[in-house]
């Protein structure tokens, strides 16, 4: 079994390969909000790309999701916090998604073999659920407007470790190396590494912090959302 | 003054500004060759992206430096080794050269404010004179194939470090966090930190230890070879 680690949704493309299972990761806060709102009992969700398709879907009724720079925008039923999608708003209900980066990354991925949405809230989840579905795993980091950053970096050294702890793993590639030997740096105190981080702060000053340690824990939302290429959308069942 | 770290040529126009001081990296082996060869008196070096181009300047007389996958192309007089450029063979000649990775980095970087060639070789030269030129830094790591290597990154921790005992640096990036922490790991043995890498196996498969040994020493050859737009050539004065 392989594990390779694709830093930005810009690299995608170099590190694909056909069958790939696609580990798509935003740790704050789209992918862990996804699980969340599945925890919650949601019955699917559609990823957007642009705020103007998001829009239409309001206008034609759909509860929707919508954040740019980590505020909720003004004609969206939610932001980008986890505490949003609470069981008696989400229940049994489709709910259009778009976000800064998470749904950028959806975008880069949604050609590959697999897509599954991967957060510490259900890391070993997907983990056993990566090992069912593939021989060649790619963890993607949403990042930030395709640069890379620190906490999806993170995750994916966290799975790797994990995922080798379960199967036998090529681990030669230097990306999962670098996210290896830095989840190790930080894996005593993620929230306190994190904290010169450049979204660590942007989540701060917006007030955030529950957030921030909400998205850190690992498997509170035991549950693995894919992507349902057939129709577009995300579901766990 | 700032620092930001691109860790593949494919992300630079994410990470770039105007009049940036982009410094690029490739350092097994071409950003190393250069230096070596400057230093050995070639008089300029004209970067060609594509095989085909570097043939058709060899077809028309001049020397050239043409590397794939580590190995020199046939109809090349260099491979990318920085042994091969002596200065019996280098002093007061042009070169035309085209490497898998570097070249390739160069091309991505040719639009930016300012760009100069750095190797552990002339680490220590390339932080002062990016502290004369400008006050936004960018180290372009040239990776593999558009893929995160880990000796480039490497080369970016070791270089924010110089330039931070130099002056007071920003240095907010999670991107240059990343190259920094490796960087700290690394640092006390940076050969043996590698040992586990891509391009490490690579060399040694291919007999070249001598070469990445050279590559790791520090301000063997202190200059400052830079990219000259107006004759899209690299030159060191």
């Amino acid at each position: 079994m392989t594990i390779d680690i694709c830093f930005s949704p810009a690299l995608l493309s170099y590190y694909a390969q056909p069958n790939d299972v696609v580990v798509v990761t935003d740790i704050f806060r789209a992918t862990t909000t996804m699980c969340m709102a599945f925890s919650n009992g949601a019955k699917s969700i559609i990823p957007v790309a642009s705020i103007e398709e998001a829009e239409e879907y309001k206008q034609n009724g759909y509860l929707v999701g919508a954040e740019r720079n980590t505020k909720r925008c003004t004609f969206a039923d939610f932001g980008n916090s986890p505490f949003e999608y609470t069981e008696n708003r989400v229940k049994n209900k489709e709910i259009v998604f778009t976000t800064t980066n998470g749904t950028l990354a959806l975008h880069a991925a949604k050609e590959s073999g697999k897509v599954l949405i991967g957060a510490f809230s259900n890391i070993e989840a997907v983990v056993e659920k990566s090992i069912e579905l593939g021989e060649r795993i790619v963890v993607l980091c949403a990042g930030w407007n395709n640069k890379v950053n620190m906490e999806d970096l993170l995750f994916a050294g966290a799975f790797a470790e994990k995922l080798s702890a379960h199967t036998s793993l090529n681990l030669d590639s230097d990306a999962a190396k670098i996210a290896l030997d830095l989840w190790n740096i930080a894996k005593e105190n993620v929230a306190d590494y994190l904290k010169g981080t450049d979204h660590y702060h942007r989540l701060v000053a917006n007030g955030l912090e529950k957030d921030i340690q909400f998205c850190l824990q690992q498997n509170t939302l035991p549950l693995v959302p894919f992507y349902d290429k057939r129709e577009a959308k995300i579901r766990v069942r």
